[in-house]
This record gives C-alpha cells, structure tokens and sequence, in this order.
C-alpha cells in the first residue's frame, strides 16, 4: 500500500480510481449529536470579517469589484492569490485577487465583452480580435448552424434559456480523486484509457482520443496551478488538510476554466471524513483545526465568482454558482453515508453566518440518524440556506456516490453527467397549437403553418389534437436545437479538466426541461369542464379567453385535472424520446423552472386558465398561485402524481410554512434552492 | 440577362452556378498559329525586372527577403501591396508587400515558428502562446490523437510525408466563379445550400452547416480583400481584364489562408478568353493589352510564396507552390478546349522568360490542333517548363473540365477535391515482412510482431505471403492515420474559401501514395529468379542480401517482373479499400514519389535487388535508374502496363531524351513536374 494511505483499509480502489470503494471501506457513520462541533478560530473570524469588508466594497462599487479584460482565463494563467497569506488553511482564487472576476471567452466573446462593459470594464481589443477572428467560441458555433426556425423560436421565447451562448453547466468533476490519488496516478489511468479507445479511426474514436489528450493536459496544468500555491498534488494527499486542498483545487481548476450555469462541488464531505477520523485517532490534527480548515474551505467556495451579464443574474435571481455540495443520505448497505464531516459542513453556517453558497443539499431519508436529522431541522430554521433532497427516490436509480448538480439534477460523481438543456414553454406551445403556429404576442409565423383552430367556443378534443401536433414539433425543435449546442460546446468550449475526473466511459443525461405546466393543466381543464371562448384580434388570432363556469384546477388533488399535467409530461417526454440526440445522451427532462418562471411568464401571452398575458408562470411545478385551495396536502398529492420516470431530471415544488401554521416561532422553509437564492440574495 | 453579360450566349449557366456550361457556350476554339501573340509591354519589362531584382535581393538575403512574425494571415489581415500600382494592371500580394512571407500557424504552429526562425525570424511570443494556449491547430489536433503505432511507424519513415504539419492541399476552388457571377451571387447560392442541408441536427449535418457558414464568411471576407486594392467583386466581372483580376482575387484568397503542399489554379485560360474574344470583337482592349494582363497575372502568380522550412524545401527540391493551370485538352464534344488565351499563357514564359511557376500543364490528346501541339512542342524546347498529360485517358473519368492539382491529380474543377495523403513506403514495408516488423535501420518494433523469415535462402512464396501479411497492417496502419489527419485539418485549418467555390456535394477522393515500387518489383523478382541469401546481424536481423545469378528487372518490357509490379499495385490499393475513410472519401492511390524518393531511400535499409542501404529509389514508377536496358520503348512499355485503376491518383514517370538521340541540337523534356523543378530551380 502506497505510505500516504497507511492506516486506510485497502480495496478495490487501491488498484483502479474508485473513491466510493474507498468511502465504504473506511468511513465512519456518525450517529452522535453536534456537541462535538468546534467555533470559529480567530484566523476564521479575521479572514471571515476581511471577506465582509470585501462583500461590502463589491457592493457598493455597483456589484463588481475587479475584472480581468486582458488574461484570458486557464488553470495557470494566474499568479497566487490570498486574502491573508499567514491565515490561509487552505489556498486559492480563480484569479490573483479574492474578488477579481476572471475572463472566460470561449462560451462566446460577445458575452464576456458585455459582462464586462455592463460592469465599466473593456475586454482588451487584442483578445476580442483574436476570439472573434481566429478562436471561435461556442456561441459563434451555434449561431453559424442555427436553422431560420431555431433562431425565430429562440426570439419568440417558445424554447427558452438556451446555453449557447454561456457555458452549459451541470458537470461534476469527481474532485476527490485528485486527493484520493494524486495527478500522476490520474494521468495514468487517462493514458491507459487512451490506449483503450480502439485503433480504426472513426470520427467518434477520433473524438474520444482527443478529448482524453486534452483531459491528460488538463490534469498536467492543474498539478502547475497547485505549484503555483507551493502545493504539490502530484501524490496522494497525506492527511485531511492536505486532502481538503487537493478536492478544492480540482473544484478551482474547473471554475477557472469553465463559467457554467451551475458548477457544483459534488459529495465531498463523508469521504474527507476518512481522513479527519485517521487524523484525530493519530493526533495529526485536532477537531478545532479540521473545523478551520472546513470553514476556510468553504469560504473560498462562497468566494467563486463569474463575470455575468445583468440579463443573466436577472433570469437567475442573483449571480447563483450552485456550489452544490451533497451530505448524507443512506448507503445501498443501510448504514447512514453522515459523517462527523457532514456536520462540519453545516456548522460553516454558524461559524461564518447564512450564506446560499456552497448549496448544502440534505440527501433526506427518514432512516437517518435522529440527532442528524435535527440538527439540520436546527440549522434551517436558524439560516434558511438548507436544501432538500429525496434520497430514497434517487438511491434505487444511482446507488449511494450520486450528487446533485443545480439544484436538482442527479448524478453518479465521476460516472455520470449532463448536458443541461434550459427550457420548453408548454404553454406558448398551447397557445401556438390554436394559431396555427404564430406567435400571440410578436404576430411572427414560428412553428409549422398547421390549420389553426377556428370556432369560437373551443372543444377539448380538436384542442388536444392541435395541441400534440404541436408539442410535436416542439419537441423535435428543442431536442434538434440541444444538438446543435452540445456538439459545438464540446468542439469549442469543452469540459476537459472536469470530463479528465471521470471514468471513461460516461452515462450522458441528455436534459430538457419544461415551463408552464400548470398553465398549461388549468388551460385543459377549463376548456374541458367550463366554457371556453375565443377571442380574436383584427387578424383572427386569438389573443384571449372569455371562461364561463368552473372547472378543477391543478393543486386539489383533482383527479380530473391532475391527469391532464401528467399526460402532458409523458407526451412531452416521449415526444423527447423520438428525436436522435447528440452522443447518444439518455434524454430526461426536469419540471423545474426556478426563478425564470416570471421571465417565462412575460413572454407568454393570455391563456385559457384566466392568467393574463406577463403574469408569471408558478415554478417548477407547482400549482399556480392561489389556486390550490384543498390545502397543503392536497397541493402536494397534486405534485406528487407527476411521473417521475417521464420526467428524471427533476420536479420541483416550491413550498413554504409559514411560522404560524407550526405554532412556533421559528420558520422552516422547504422547498427547492431559488427560495433560498431569492430570500438571501 | 445580366448587363456584365450581354454579348454572352446564355444558358443554364445563367440560373445556376455552372461555369462548365458557360465555356462550352461561350468559347472560340482556336486553331491557327502564335504568330497573333504580342510581346511584353514597357510596363511589363519595368515590373519583371523589378521581380529580378527582389528575386536577386531574396537570394543574397540567403533565401527570405522578408517575413511576417506578428500579423497572422487572413483575407483581410494586410493593407494593399504593389511591385509598382502604376503599371500594374493585375494587383494583389499576399501580404502588403511582395515577397514578404505570411504568418500562417493555422497548420502547426511549431511549423510556423520553425519556418521563421530558420530564417533568422522569430514569430511574436504573444501569437505563439496563443496558438499554443488558446487557438488549437491541425498539427497539435493529430498528435494528441496519433497512436504509439503512428508515431513510430512514422518516425521510422515507414509511412512518409504525411501532411500533419502542413497544409494538405490538392484542393482547387472554382476561382473563375468569382469572375463569372461575383461575390453576391455566390453568397446567396451558399446560403441556399445550407438551408438544403436537412434539419435533423445529426453531427454530419452541423458539420455542413457549419461549414457552409464558415464558406459564406469567406467570400464575405473576399469581397472585402478585393476592396483593399480598390475593386469591387460583388458584381460579375465585366471584361477580360476584370475577369483577369476576380479570378486571381480568388486564388490569392486561398493563398492567403492555406499554405497548403499545393496550392493549384485549375483551368482557367479557355475561360478567361471568352472575354478576350467579346472584348476585341468590341474594340474594349487590344491583344498587346490583353496579353498584359496576363503576363501580370502570371507574374503574380510566380511570386506566390510561403514561409517553409529548409526540411520542406529538402523534401520538394525548392518550395514550389504547384500553381498548376491546366492547358488545353478536348472537349467531350469533339472541340478542342484550346484557345488563344491557351497560347497566351505560354507565351509569358517568352515575354517573362522560363519559370517552374505556374506550373503550365498541358493536357494533351493526339487530336489537338496541330498548330497548338507545335507550339508547345517548340516552347517545351526553348524553355523546359511544360508539363504534359494524358487527355484520353482522363477525360473518360472527369469529363473535359477537369484541372491538375500539384502534379497529376486530377479532379473536376469546382466538384471534386482531393485528401492528400503522402506516401507508404513498399520497399521498407518488404523488410518489415522479412523481419517481423523490425525496422533494419533502426531496430525499433514498427509492424505487427508476425513471425520473421528464418531460412537463409530466400523461398518467393515464403516472402510473398509474409509480405501480403505486412501490405495489410500498412494500409490498415495508412490509411487510419490519413483519417486522423483530415479530421483534424478540417476541425483545425478548414479551407474555407476554397470550399466555397465548390459545389455543396463534392466528390472527395481519399489519396494514398505509393514509394519503391520498382525495388519491391525488383527484390521479388530476384527472390523468385535468382538464389538471395539472406544476411543477418547479430541479432539475428536480415540486413543485407547476397544474390547469385541473373534476374528480370522491372523497365524492360519483361512480364515475369512487370507482372509483379502490377499485382503488388493491385494488392495494396485493394487493402487500402478495405478500410473505412473519413467522409466518405474515394481511395485512390498514385505512384509518383517526385523528389522525395531520393529521401525514402535514404531511410530504407538494402534491398534484395541488390541495392543498397541509402541509395535513392527511383523517382514515381520508374524502373530503377540503369537497370531498363532495352531501350526507350521497353522501359516506357513496363510502366504503362501498371493498372490506372488502381492507381487513379497517377503515374509517374520521368524521362528524358537526350537532345542527341533525336539528331537534333534542341532537347524536349518529357515527364513530370519534378524534372523541371529540378533544372529550374
């Protein structure tokens, strides 16, 4: 055995990159209380209060403190950077100041040009020369392929938050194999990999061999940006500092090269735990110097930054990383996978106060411990900044190594990964079935020119036919338009540093994602059981309802209704389904739409279900607002009902108890992370 | 009709791009004699003893007079450059200043530095980090993907030349497009291309479309090139002398962005005359001025110039460019497609004098016009700078408006291209077979490891079989390593413009070559009719042979060897087919070593046929030099013997006749390209 793992009990993962093997064979569960929790060290605090003073100036400089406009961003473009050199437990920022945002251009130079000069910088003319005339970027990729359709159904919001022109998100590198292993051992095993690619030079094999040439130079140029901090990753790390450093580091080296919609850390804290317990049982270090080093790691997780578009943090509600860390949740072999690690985690919360990043993300399963299940039930209620998460749901489906990407998105660490796919507007598409394809509220001809429908009083059946035909289209426009994307961001922006810390062979999540279901449930619903009328505009196109009668509504545990939501997900889906993806990625789609449902919803125009053209859709899938009256839980049997099989990505139900309604004092929020964002940000 | 078009005979021409239709139309086929030719103007003897004296200066200066280091070329990357903009009546350089060498590291950018510093220059280190950081090229694509199996079997040059650091070339883009219907014109044709590319986004379909965006771009970017120097291309040329200047505009962009191994015109003489011919029937322009415009042309062209390496230089004896126009040649109807203009072109290498550039191709056919065929006749004595090549045996397979790329490669101008893939060596290939894969020179384990020949004498059918065993890994190994490569030049240094004035479907001929065939034909034949005993080094190696008796040798009409040479042609180019191509490519392969043999045989060990380690093979399909001892007749009658259909890329075979032979004081030189190169340059 290698002498950094002495005191480890050898396995499988000795001799292949295999971190959840070494997690099985030697965590800890812990099934104690948080008594055991340190506070902040005074290096903690000083460090801590710099960051606020930091937080304060960037603030008041209107939201940016510092950007590069010249260095264009890569793993060792930067000299060492520090808030407080002697303070530092652990090292590193993506520039080489705390605060600087770095320059990204390979998502597209149009969009790095104009995060910078909506911030009073100015790109170097040079470097917009050179990634306008010789280094094309992803987004110059798109738009040179794009159909006429494409474009038109992008302007006209009928598919939405499209990631071409920004970096797609939604991959996690398996950051703890640098720890667990060291860059050398990784190279090897991508060199090996290489070698296994096969010799007839297909295009694909093709592919795959370059990627993996690109991967080995990634991972060689992560080894001189740890150098660079005077750390050397090039072995296993040796005790819990030095293993904490290392996944940080790997997780720095992807934000500095990728500026992803969502850049998540993974499942880092139980398997860094093996390295705390050896180091206590040793007396390497003690319980107050592992919590310093975890609340330094974190701050410089609450640290990352992006250079961003107000455009961008307007549909995202701030400038969100999604620093996703998830903790907990049950192993496959029953024991709890919470650790004394895990509760360091969430006592970063009290040490450095409420913060909506790293997005702790409580993999929940009413087996887990008792004293870990009240702690979090603690710390939610005193810092909102906790999210929650259905292991039981995931853990058939990925086994106990997954971790959330986002917000909701799951995945095996180092094994799976996804393509992130924005959005489907269900409703416009409604809305375009009976026009025949023109847009209600720009009057363009979008979709296919199919018979629109043309009596005044609208019959669920002719509907429901114009309606498939169009979700048809829908469909294969969305999944046609994803391909586009994610063959040009892997040919001009790809992921190699964090694709160089996965297996080789790789499940692709081919995502997609839904808007406006519950419009589109209570615009069904209405037209079947009341009296729907049409009403047209000087052109003939319908422009608004007139509704006489009741009908059920989405969010009562109605049957009646709740059966059209989940026929319209299933359609959809298999609709997904029919169309070839790019890489033969395994489509899903998520009904999730976060904070753009009010984006979404000014784009759409009036609807059958008596919403008025720019109200906000309800997110995700949640019932609209207001109209679920049977109470909390027939809201939530509503959303339960949903197929999750046709719909893997995720369902997201934003919910919220208001103190009162416990007869306590203090407030636990459930529900997913844009609550969070939108509370703190 | 078109105003710029009245006095033309309209057709399908006129509403789709087809330029073949408007030469057959529009042309004046020509049988009379030189004697309407013009000598060179003032102005033309002024400039051309300017291009003497820089050519003078460039030679003192040790090879380079001036090189780009910091402006990388494209289309619009240079101001305007002049010999003298007064006299010039056709403009354009490559750079803004005539022999001032372009920085192009599209290809490599270690080529692109070597090129420079071999030359006492040293690229801008900003560029170099950025085409090393940032901006991916062709070569660093191939060697991330390369195998260990490629990279030794290249490196012990038993596949050769491979175009994997510099541009492929043999691609000839429709120049006289830009002349007949302006940029405008082919925009819009492109544009319409790309919406018939099918919207079902699978990977070929985004590579096309991307493609056709990337060709719209380029002519985009032409149009503005010709905008530099004044001239508006956008609109179709309006006579000869625009006609002249759009149809070198189109060239010159090539050259700007390629520097490919050739880089050749096509066939635009008997096209351009179309406009002589209605512009001296209207009086427009004398034939003193028409005959300048194309001595300006040509002398343009001869001062096409690339930044090389001395490597590359070595290998192509110079660093020629291969601005091959096509000369000549009969029509499918009957015609000959000889007109003055054919007579024009050659006449520049009297009123310039004698250049290898452009490389005058005439395409010859026994009908000719007897007027033209003395002509040629008479200038290939005075000036040894005509290449000649068979008409009758072309046409059957392209049709009559076909070009030469390079040397021999045919392809129909506008419809077809061609992949260029360099050389596997036969000859070493045969020692491989005889020693297991063992390279003879260098000891290293290249091949497969098969089973060695053990027997001190030779046994033919032992040595055919192991040898049949060997072809098959080295086409497999080939042709594997050509996909790469043109995977990656099209990922890394597209020809975009030339592309763009090619049709949407091109037919894409996938180029092998083959080097030593008559050693091989040779060593076989004394295996089989004389006793070769095998000499073998302490290792137990065969590194020579001893040969008692007499043997056929391949060049003296003698089927027991020229039988041979035939089947070995056949075997290979059949594994060739047999391995999958990129794009869909159609394999040929050609016989036509040039120079180079000179350094194949340098590398390649003592060969069976008694010829030593070192000693050059000879050049294309020649029989070996001296060993064709029955005259002119049975040497030129083993070679046409070999099988043009297997071997469609071309034959090579280079002959010479001593002037004496004929009993006449004049010498014609018959052959290919190489000679001329070698004498001239």
């Amino acid at each position: 055995m290698r002498e950094e793992w002495t005191g480890f009990v050898g396995g499988t993962w000795e001799n292949q990159v295999n971190v959840r093997d070494f997690i099985q064979r030697n965590y800890t569960p812990y099934t104690g209380d948080e008594s055991f929790l340190c506070g902040p060290t005074d290096a903690t605090k000083t460090l801590w209060a710099q960051v606020l003073e930091l937080s304060k100036k960037e603030r008041e400089a209107g939201g940016v403190l510092d950007m590069d406009t010249k260095v264009v961003s890569t793993l060792t473009s930067h000299a060492a950077g520090y808030l407080n050199k002697d303070l530092e437990k652990i090292v590193g920022f993506q520039t080489d100041a705390p605060f600087k945002r770095a320059l990204m251009p390979y998502g597209g130079i149009r969009m790095a040009m104009k995060a910078c000069s909506d911030n009073g910088y100015e790109v170097d003319p040079e470097i917009v020369e050179f990634f306008t005339v010789h280094r094309k970027t992803h987004n110059a990729g798109v738009f040179d392929v794009y159909t006429d359709e494409m474009r038109v159904a992008r302007t006209n919001h009928i598919i939405t938050g499209l990631p071409d022109a920004y970096g797609r998100g939604r991959i996690i590198g398996d950051y703890r194999r640098v720890a667990l292993y060291g860059i050398d051992r990784l190279i090897e095993d991508k060199k090996e990999q290489k070698n296994l690619c096969g010799s007839i030079m297909l295009p694909d094999v093709i592919r795959d061999r370059e990627e993996i040439a690109e991967q080995i130079r990634a991972l060689g140029e992560l080894k001189k940006m740890a150098a660079i901090y005077g750390c050397d990753i090039s072995k296993p790390a040796k005790n819990v500092q030095e293993a904490i450093q290392a996944t940080y580091f790997g997780y720095l080296g992807a934000v500095k090269e990728q500026n992803g919609a969502a850049m998540s850390l993974g499942r880092t804290a139980t398997f860094l735990d093996c390295y705390a317990e050896r180091d206590l049982a040793n007396g390497t270090f003690t319980e107050s110097e592992i919590q310093e080093f975890i609340d330094h790691f974190v701050m410089k997780l609450r640290l990352i930054k992006f250079a961003r578009t107000p455009e961008y943090n307007s549909i995202f509600a701030g400038d969100p990383v999604w620093v996703t860390e998830s903790l907990g949740g049950m192993g496959v072999d029953g024991r709890p996978l919470v650790s004394k690690m895990s509760f360091r985690f969430l006592n970063t919360l009290d040490n450095l106060g409420t913060a909506p990043e790293p997005n702790m993300t409580v993999l929940w399963s009413p087996r887990l411990p008792e004293n870990w299940k009240k702690y979090c039930a603690k710390m939610s209620i005193k810092t909102s900044s906790i999210q929650y998460e259905n292991d039981d749901a995931m853990r058939p489906i990925h086994g106990d190594d997954y971790a959330i990407a986002c917000c909701v998105s799951s995945m095996v660490v180092g094994k799976e990964m996804q393509f992130f796919g924005a959005r489907a507007n269900l409703a416009k598409c409604l809305l375009y079935a009976m026009n025949g394809g023109i847009d209600e509220i720009t009057k363009v001809q979008v979709g296919p020119k199919y018979r629109p429908i043309t009596s005044e009083y609208l019959d669920y059946d002719e509907v429901m036919a114009v309606y498939d035909d169009m979700m048809k289209w829908q469909a294969a426009l969305y999944v046609n338009t994803l391909n586009v994307i994610h063959y040009m961001h892997d040919k001009y922006c790809y992921e190699r540093l964090q694709m160089a810390l996965h297996d080789k062979e790789v499940k692709r999540y081919f995502a997609t994602g839904i808007a406006g279901l519950s419009v589109v449930a209570d615009s069904l619903s209405a037209i079947k059981y009341a009296k729907v009328k049409a009403i047209r505009d000087e052109d003939g196109l319908i422009v608004d309802f007139e509704t006489e009668g009741e009908f059920p509504k989405y969010g009562n545990n109605d049957d009646r209704v709740d059966s059209i939501a989940c026929e319209i997900v299933t359609r959809f889906m298999n609709y997904v389904r029919s169309n070839p993806v790019y890489r033969n990625g395994v489509p899903t789609t998520s009904i999730l739409t976060i904070t753009s449902n009010v984006s979404y919803g000014k784009n759409t125009g009036n609807t059958p279900d008596g919403r008025k053209k720019g109200q906000p859709f309800a997110p995700g899938a949640n019932p609209m607002h207001g109209r679920d009256k049977k109470g909390a839980a027939a809201s939530l049997a509503s959303v339960a009902k949903l197929p999750f099989r046709d719909a893997q990505d995720g369902i997201s139900n934003t919910f919220s108890i208001i103190p009162n309604a416990l007869g306590k004092e203090d407030a636990v929020f459930m529900g997913d992370l844009d609550i969070d964002l939108e509370s703190v940000k």
